[in-house]
């Protein structure tokens, strides 16, 4: 009976494949009047393919674990300096061999160097590569409009009085400040910096697995996020060492390599497809969050960006 | 130099197992006016033991599983009838032997009866425990006024009118319904439910370990939170099947026993204690989040009931 508990779950709108919701054994009261016509898998299920985008090879890294292939897809509209130097880190092979670090319940999972600390010992840089870089923590909100495909939610959140989805991203913005920035939601991913804000130049990065936090926003350059495989990086065992460090060597997850799709030969690339946040498609997903049927008897008529990640598919 | 990325973190409220922030190289320039003197470990430090409150024998579940013990708070005030039949079920020793059946990413843990949809071979409920229960989706608004300790949020949320703490559980509330209810944050337990508003017994049990799926809120019983433990239950392999329920047996995670702490002799309890959410310490906690200084140089200058757990502290 109770297998169909929380049938109608964020799973809708992190993937495809996931079990459409069974009906309900009797009719659903929603409190809300703008109940929701169609399902979220029925909206997917008729999206017309121009509401769909092929990954952008330059703009995709491959992250290989011994558990699977987690992609990111970056973002150099927010990042262009991080985004070029993640480039070359990865054609350079950087990560190759490295590990995952640190896996802080409910917050992040961190990857890089393990001597990064020790300059005797600290892989070096591959060509093409800077050691330091310009902060990115936001981008003039003019370059976030149109050009950008940039939706605008009307829901109230109570981080920014501006947000919205652009080129699949969730994004804040500011007027008064004039600023724009990679809001901190579940999957994003951004590059660890120490105290100085300049510090951060792609090589050590991080992955939010938890509740957003988004009081990091602003403080920290945001490159990109996972789109496939996030249950690669948020499902490792918790560091027991402060901020959740693996204590020993032995407890880190190898990384045997990440490659920028463009440098993967066309047969080896996945084939995904993203979905449009500038398309009718997403807009339908977003209000069949907000206004719910089926197992639902209460709409809560309010959606966040942080409450829904981009849909991708096989290409068909 | 990038292990002090991001380590004013979630963590600091947490729990207390965590390592005090690494001083700024330099002055930091937070953008907030209102920038904490203390930090939360200093907070913490100095709060006063009227401030913490034991746990309530009568009101704690001990999860047990190979790899450690889930303690968990129930919360009568906003459930009474599943805490009343989740007590008995304990008592009866309804989950020993069971598993956690479902792990769906960035969503919830659940656990309960692998055979529960089988009539012939569910597990009977023990005496005093009753098969259907109510559903307690909300409570009336003035059960959570000053008699709960209820401390209300400044802080603006989307998805209610009123957020804030009762008895250490986070709270939204709406004076127009005269509603309030369980906000579902991380860390939070709900009582499954089929396709009828009643259908939740409190035997199958599930925890959030993603991203506040707030649209639950008033769809569903949620029945109090883990305080200790969570990364036993949200570092667990996701389920491939549907909804992120396992696919085979194997992979499930059997659960030892779940005992209610009155029946555990005193000698084998564990001695925690829980911060006072209607304390002086939890208001400057929440102030330090705000306002942030350190390693950030903005404060989001704001808050939200899901950004912060109620810190716990062995019993001094």
């Amino acid at each position: 009976m109770k297998r169909t508990a929380l049938a109608l779950s964020m799973a809708g709108l992190l993937g495809l494949a996931v079990a459409a919701p069974k009906p309900a054994a009797r009719p659903a009261k929603p409190t809300a009047v703008n109940t929701p016509k169609k399902t979220a898998q029925e909206i997917l299920a008729s999206s017309p393919a121009s509401d769909w985008r092929a990954l952008n090879p330059e703009n995709t890294l491959l992250m290989e674990l011994a558990a699977g292939t987690v992609i990111i897809e970056l973002a150099p509209r927010f990042a262009p300096a991080h985004v070029a130097n993640i480039r070359a880190l990865a054609r350079g092979g950087y990560w190759d061999g490295l590990a995952i670090l640190r896996v802080q319940d409910n917050f992040v999972t961190q990857w890089g160097d393990p001597d990064g600390e020790d300059a005797a010992k600290a892989r070096p840089l591959p060509a093409g590569a800077n050691a330091k870089l310009p902060a990115e923590f936001s981008v003039p909100i003019d370059s976030i409009g149109k050009s950008a495909g940039f939706a605008r939610l009307p829901d109230v959140d109570g981080w920014a009085p501006r947000t919205g989805f652009a080129e699949g991203f969730p994004v804040a913005a500011d007027p008064a400040s004039g600023k724009a920035w990679l809001a901190h939601c579940y999957g994003m991913v951004g590059a660890g910096r120490g105290d100085a804000v300049d510090s951060s130049n792609g090589s050590e990065l991080y992955v939010v697995i938890g509740q957003a936090p988004r009081g990091l926003d602003l403080n920290i350059t945001v490159v990109g996020r996972v789109i496939k495989g996030m249950e690669l990086l948020s499902a490792l065992p918790r560091g027991t060492a402060a901020m959740g460090f693996y204590d020993k060597p032995e407890q880190r997850t190898g990384i045997q390599r990440i490659r920028l799709m463009s440098e993967v030969p066309a047969a080896e690339r996945p084939s995904l497809q993203v979905l449009r946040t500038d398309s009718t498609t997403w807009t339908q997903l977003l209000d069949a969050r907000r206004y719910r049927g089926g197992w639902f008897v209460h709409s809560p008529g309010h959606i966040e960006i942080c409450s829904a990640s981009v849909p991708t598919r096989p290409a068909p």
